[in-house]
């Protein structure tokens, strides 16, 4: 089969460009006799991929030195972890944004670990949303403030952050690197790299290194952001090869220029967006907070959005269906994912809603 | 340049032949249109790769099913924390062998979380060894009697495991399935991907299930065993692709058969030994505890020992310099590493003593 147009949610569609170097250099890297894979991390070759793959995502997220860029193991559930064990000090309160599942998940995990405020909740809104800053109860004083800055499941997305006094904190696993925006505003962000940035298994966490010394000494040392600040991420062997895709990734990404991913990402999206107010299917989360990444829709019934999902299919537009948990349909647009899949799709949508509607 | 001979020390050489038919599935994976990198965790192309490596290392272990298979992201670093974070309720002690480096560094960590009594230290004795299993000082009703099975750095293994009342856990990374042995001696063992599996960044945990229980309730979701076990290393999104690889790597394992590839290591190993004790290197471990995975020596001079690892380097003998805090050579002869290699390396050794000696 030719290569198929990929609406998963993640794992999600990579750049062909960055899988077909990957490929050429498989084997053998650049003439040193070895896969990458089988490289020792303290080596040339992984050193050059390392610091390019550092110095890259800091040109991206245009940080100060005040920011640290940090590759760690495990995903965005790592993180839920992580954040509150090192940020959340005995006795303080850590707000939490509940937008949906995957920020649910967040302050679950936090609750293991301190108190916690849910400051406002649209977890189960229908159509779905994010909260409106305004709407915000937040704690005097908080040890941070979470968000999650797009809902995978929900299609929410936050259009503009909310400005807080405590340090805010941001889940972007869904929507890194798709749009820019100031990291000054952010104590702390962090993604799984299995949507935007390259394989599952990896986060990026982009944070202020002076929060790092909040951390209890008896934080094992491999849970402590601290070590990967001060070691660069090289504390211990690090997952060498989803870095070095990483790199290519954010090469990528340099390339194309952040304005450009962002301006070509919000037409994509607004393809869709039009095609579904067009009639017949229904989108699931409300105008405003329209995800330019994940957009959820339903048909007028679940018998017809498995229709849907299986004529698509046949059409090589792969991972159309909606998230277990939620139901109907919904198509993931990363940034890889080239306009022509999303132009697939329209047609293919306005096919499908003259022929069942 | 042609394939080198690799004896870095992890990451390391992997089977030729996995690494060529990962490449040449890398941009399509099985006719799917998609990377096996842009596949979904929940699709059937991973499912199956994910299947096929629990069921492939259930084999290699010959585990019942008190036993389970583990993939958890991060690797053997992850693991020191684990460990007591999961076994060492309050108020026990567990047992830690110090060994060396590694298990030093197990030791401290566990250090960090609860009560730990050093039943043995063998961790900077020159010759290098491990000890006597008769000189263990172990702790009646312990949580858990950690050991190194083999030292990475020191290069002294472990031939016959203690017999431990208490449960027995093993750091295997740098000889895990290098040699048949009987599961039922452990309850647990684990191992960094990086040397005998697979790529870094992710490690295999076997253990008996009941141990999991003994968690605590506030100890973060994906910090516990348990939710491992429950979801079958499928609780959050799996590093996909580094499991995909370990597949392929349990093919070859099971294609050769765990005998076989021992008897290959042990002739391997045993070259290099009769080429250190035909004078002018030094074997750095005491003869009985001579690693057939690591196999460290020093030469007269660290001028020498420089011009060694120059001068083999350039006829394609690569990653032999000891590890930074040692010195001296290190040979690193896993699993992958071809007869021929170590031929190569002989030969290399027994023409430098004879010009340099």
């Amino acid at each position: 089969m030719a290569r198929v147009y990929n609406f998963n949610a993640g794992p999600a569609v990579l750049p062909l460009e960055v899988l077909e170097e990957a490929r050429d250099q498989f084997v053998e890297y650049k003439s040193s006799g070895m896969s990458l894979m089988e490289s020792s991390h303290r080596g040339k070759e992984y050193d050059a991929v390392h610091s390019e793959a550092l110095a890259n995502y800091r040109k991206l997220f245009n940080c100060s030195d005040d920011y640290a860029i940090c590759f760690i193991a495990g995903g965005a559930s790592m993180q839920f972890a992580m954040i509150p064990l090192n940020l959340l000090g005995a006795g303080q309160t850590a707000d939490y944004v509940n937008s949906g599942a995957w920020a649910s998940k967040a302050a679950k995990e936090a609750q293991l670990i301190g108190k916690v405020n849910i400051a406002a909740n649209t977890g189960k809104d229908i159509p779905t949303k994010v909260p409106a800053a305004r709407d915000l109860k937040l704690t005097k004083g908080a040890a941070y403030v979470h968000i999650t800055s797009n809902e995978t499941i929900s299609g929410a997305q936050w259009k503009t952050f909310p400005k807080t006094e405590s340090p805010l904190v941001a889940d972007m696993s869904s929507d890194i690197l798709s749009r820019p925006f100031e990291i000054g505003q952010f104590a702390l962000v962090y993604a799984g790299a299995q949507k935007n940035l390259g394989p599952s298994g990896i986060a990026l966490v982009v944070m202020r290194k002076d929060l790092a010394e909040r951390a209890p000494a008896n934080l094992p040392t491999i849970l402590k952001y601290k070590t990967f600040i001060e070691e660069n991420s090289l504390y211990n062997t690090p997952p060498c090869f989803s870095i070095y895709i990483m790199m290519l990734v954010s090469r990528w990404l340099l390339k194309n220029g952040l304005e450009n991913i962002h301006r070509r990402n919000r037409e994509k999206a607004a393809k869709i967006y039009a095609a579904i107010d067009a009639g017949f299917y229904k989108g699931t989360a409300v105008p405003e907070c329209r995800s330019d990444m994940n957009i959820t829709f339903r048909l007028p019934s679940e018998a017809l959005e498995e229709q849907f999902v299986k004529e698509a299919s046949k059409q090589g537009l792969k991972g159309l269906k909606g998230h277990r948990s939620v139901g109907g349909i919904r198509a993931s647009v990363y940034n890889a994912l080239p306009p022509e899949g999303v132009d697939a799709l329209v047609c293919f949508m306005r096919d499908f809603a003259r022929q069942n509607g």
